[in-house]
């Protein structure tokens, strides 16, 4: 019987530009690892919380880990307790799926302690479920990548239909985090409650054209499809300097950029090639607007949320 | 050089239930039929239309075979003029992409003619042309499908990029035509300017789902995508029996049912081995509601608009 397990879950970037609420893909450069411990007082019980960030609740019902693994441990009907010791990789409202990253990998470790371990599709619900607790509504489009990894599609929320979307090989995520939050649920709100047909059109368009482009390999699609008029537009006055930013990284090669989830980190897709510069140039345009930032570059691999090589083995062990 | 050529150009299902304005399908059951003859006399002249539709402009500049060859011939500059007759096959205001197959089968065919043949998606945007002269509006969605064959999504009208989706080969495309007509002018009419921001998400999500599936040949992820929540609700109602057919095309295995452009035609998605049961609920359906059908099934090849073999093997002996 294991005794403890621990897991890293990517950070993600949803929406992806084109694909808002449905369309999210895993970064492999930052992430969030949760070790679950069996405890033998029933119940789940954040244990510490340390990282990036710790100002989050200690309170399992309220946090997102530990929410998940209520909802796995009710499902289960498991057994005795958990303690979960979260180190946080992911800055706090960066945009980039810290809450997700968190809840995903708590339920991957804390299924190691199963009996009966749950399937990948049942670890999605919950860690959705967790994640309900900070952002207050379900979707999958962080959860799924930093649970399956590379970029995902979710159809559904009830009965979830996942679908990994093949990203060309060529292809790096530069993204860029300037210092400053911007909450999801104030994100949320600014929102109009419509869109317009003809953008309804236009957004559909980019959304069949940028996935066709990535199931062709055809980089000039995905660069005449990867833009967004129907979020972008409306949330980018939270992110000073974002206009410039992609202007700049639109001018030195990338394929399309735009905002990582409810932002602020801007990311841009490119091709190998054209990563340094494009990340050159969206950090400078970020810092003449008085914002440091922490920026990557990534390739999109098909990687999601794994269990720590010490546990893994002994999970190898056990099979 | 060639005195005329006559050319074919299939029927196609606009929209295809999640792509409203960017999807369409061919369909190979039925189409038009065009011969372009050379003549002395400048200019381009409706010589004949024949078939199924014959109340149809002969003024070439209001004609949508008329007009696309006019502007094919000023893009060209060529000289001398062009006879065009006109074979339909496809019924007035079906929702069959009638007007879209003149368009194609008259640039296919009055290419030939030309000293330099333009390139095919020379002859989309003259067919677009064309086609604006009887819908009042430029899309693409019967006439890429009719041009290229196959499951075609169009993206972009000034600059537009083409992509043929692969189809699932077991998949047969059912579609049943009640005797009424819808214009296409009315049918868009009705639909409200705008999409609520939740079902602007859940259509995303089809339209995704949709295209990966058939990309993937999972026919699950079509069924669970191949729903239209946006136009289909709006438009049902000029439809009479329409609701009990897609129940019936559903309930006897269909993957999904809806309107075939702007209607009243209605097409359903299905495995082959469930086709015959479909159609015959479908038809059956319609005849509850005292309308008679003409009804098909078929596949859905990638093959579009094709020279008839005589003025092809003229072709082949010129090159």
């Amino acid at each position: 019987m294991i005794e403890s397990a621990k897991a890293f879950a990517p950070a993600s970037v949803a929406n992806v530009a084109v694909g808002f609420d449905i369309l999210g893909h895993a970064v492999q450069s930052l992430g969030d690892c949760v070790t679950a411990r069996r405890s033998p007082q029933p119940g789940v019980r954040i244990q510490s919380i340390a990282g990036v960030t710790t100002d989050l609740p200690l309170d399992a019902a309220n946090n997102t880990a530990g929410r998940a693994v209520l909802a796995l441990w009710e499902l289960n009907r498991a057994e005795g307790g958990v303690e979960l010791h979260i180190e946080k990789g992911i800055p706090m409202s960066s945009g980039l799926g810290g809450s997700a990253a968190s809840a995903v990998a708590a339920v991957v470790a804390a299924n190691e302690l199963l009996a009966c371990p749950a399937d990948k599709l049942t670890l999605l619900r919950c860690a959705m479920l967790g994640e309900q607790a900070a952002s207050g509504s379900m979707h999958l489009d962080n959860i799924a990548p930093s649970l399956f990894g590379g970029l995902v599609l979710t159809v559904g929320i009830d009965n979830p239909r996942i679908k990994q979307i093949p990203v060309p090989r060529s292809i790096r995520c530069v993204f860029v985090h300037p210092h400053l939050r911007v909450a999801t649920s104030d994100a949320r709100a600014l929102l109009r409650k419509t869109v317009s047909l003809s953008d309804f059109v236009w957004q559909s368009a980019n959304l069949a054209g940028f996935i066709c482009g990535c199931y062709t390999n055809d980089l000039e699609m995905i660069r005449d499809s990867l833009f967004d008029v129907v979020i972008e537009p409306q949330r980018q006055q939270l992110i000073p300097g974002f206009t410039v930013a992609r202007a700049s990284a639109l001018a030195n090669g990338a394929l399309g950029c735009s905002i990582s989830g409810a932002g602020p980190t801007v990311f841009a897709w490119c091709d190998a090639r054209h990563a340094q510069q494009v990340r050159s140039a969206m950090v400078e345009a970020f810092g003449q607007h008085g914002l440091p930032c922490d920026d990557w570059v990534t390739s999109i691999e098909a990687k999601g949320a794994r269990l720590s090589v010490q546990a893994a083995s002994k999970v190898r062990a056990r099979e």
